[in-house]
């Protein structure tokens, strides 16, 4: 498989939680004057903003709203914060109307005291319910898979074929899934399951970072593209085999990069990506 | 599925490690006393000893020795490396052999320097190359699949559909499977695959702990039986349905519980053994 390296910054999308020190404005800017096309805002970034004028701001600052995230944690045991959960993702879903985005990423959930085909029953249930409203909005919900580590509190939904079978069972042109690097890297399915979603029009993002080795914290030890060991190229040549032509998006949890200089850190993903993505 | 509850000590086994600060002695006179009947040696343990006379040991302590852990770790990048891997793997057979026990666990190894897929092979003509010792010994060889947390340096086998793959591929008696609850307990074919080993007779060993919520740390914070969300008796279930009738083995790696009175700790096990097991 010939991979077409990246040579422009035209399908670079970054998650504002991946420079999680910037308010959005700065973000905003920043990215621009970078050169990067695309950011996907994470609902804490819209605290306090009028999100219709937020999405105006990006547009006008050139970069294109990718996704909203995130939506999900649907189990739960107790029956009111699961109705709140519901309740939580129709607020998502007209944050992403008014933001003018057409995707949210879901971030499905997990609840300890279910077991895990309780928790997916209840993440079937829920996303099933939200899916009318989804569609009124021209909103698309990504299934994000999670790494298996997360299987306890943040995602029943551990490997692509389940995001897979999920999304065909829903069978709504209003779901699709999520593809991300970190999640996924280990699973020997993974072609196979990349080329479905691609087949069946599912493929909706494609997330990128890397894992280091040693990896010292679960949630916050993100490191960047060439970073770790991470096949990220060979994996964006099998989503581009499977039609996708959308962003690469760089989501990045880093307690060691969020203390340093965001704007040399800015540089330092430009690179990782036109030189290892 | 019903499932038998555990009413007495006959298939308890602990492995070394679980009570990692008392040397080999001291663990077999506790837990002798405390009425454990097996114990899985791991190799540190023996340092210093004569493997054959703490075999006879543990024996005249009333303890079957379970097996041998670990060998395994066969991927290098390092032609040398991987050489000197291939020759304590059967330095591990042959301490096996002195200890007079008739199996070895394998942890497979991964490389992060190497794809996934070269990680795999080289585990496959590892196991390969030590088939005839293992053979020679009377000692079965038992692939672990490891948490894919783990894939980038200590397994690139991470499901037990991997690892019955190539058990299967390896088509010796001198290899099977080992189950770990913590490694496994997320993976959706579970159920299928442990139906699969079984009816394969390639299932050798069963290990158990607990996934705690939250895990703080990636290797040395797991959790007693019933600390945590892994359907562990369910799972055992699922194990003895599919004809396993050996021995439940206690393998914790818990930094929390290395620190207190192993005494107190080793009543704990047995309580969770005999309540959440």
């Amino acid at each position: 498989m010939s991979i077409e390296p990246l040579t422009d910054l035209s399908r670079l999308c970054i998650h504002t939680i991946t420079t999680k020190p910037w308010g959005i404005e700065d973000a905003a800017r920043h990215y621009s004057s970078a050169g990067v096309k695309g950011i996907t805002v994470w609902r804490d970034a819209l605290d306090g903003r009028n999100i219709r004028q937020t999405g105006e701001m990006l547009r006008n600052s050139g970069l294109s709203v990718v996704s909203l995230a995130r939506g999900g944690f649907f189990p739960n045991t107790d029956a009111v914060k699961r109705q709140a959960a519901l309740d939580d993702n129709r607020k998502a879903i007209d944050e992403a109307y008014e933001l003018g985005t057409d995707k949210i990423v879901l971030v499905c959930g997990a609840d300890p005291g279910l077991t895990l085909e309780e928790s997916r029953k209840h993440i079937y249930e829920g996303i099933s319910a939200i899916i009318p409203e989804a569609t009124a909005a021209g909103v698309k919900l990504a299934i994000e898979p999670l790494h298996p580590m997360y299987a306890d509190t943040r995602s029943a939904i551990n490997t692509l074929s389940q995001a897979n079978d999920m999304a065909e069972k829903l069978d709504s042109r209003a779901v699709g899934v999520a593809v991300d690097v970190y999640h996924l890297w280990w699973d020997p399915d993974l072609e196979k399951e990349i080329a479905r979603c691609g087949r069946n029009n599912n493929l909706l993002a494609f997330h990128v970072c890397d894992w280091k080795s040693p990896t010292v914290d679960m949630l916050n030890d993100r490191g960047l593209m060439g970073e770790g060991c991470i096949p990220v190229k060979q994996i964006r040549g099998l989503v581009e085999a499977s039609g996708f032509s959308g962003y690469n998006e760089v989501e990045i949890f880093s307690s060691i990069y969020w203390k340093t200089d965001q704007k040399e850190y800015l540089e330092k993903i430009v690179n990782a990506y036109l030189n290892h993505t």
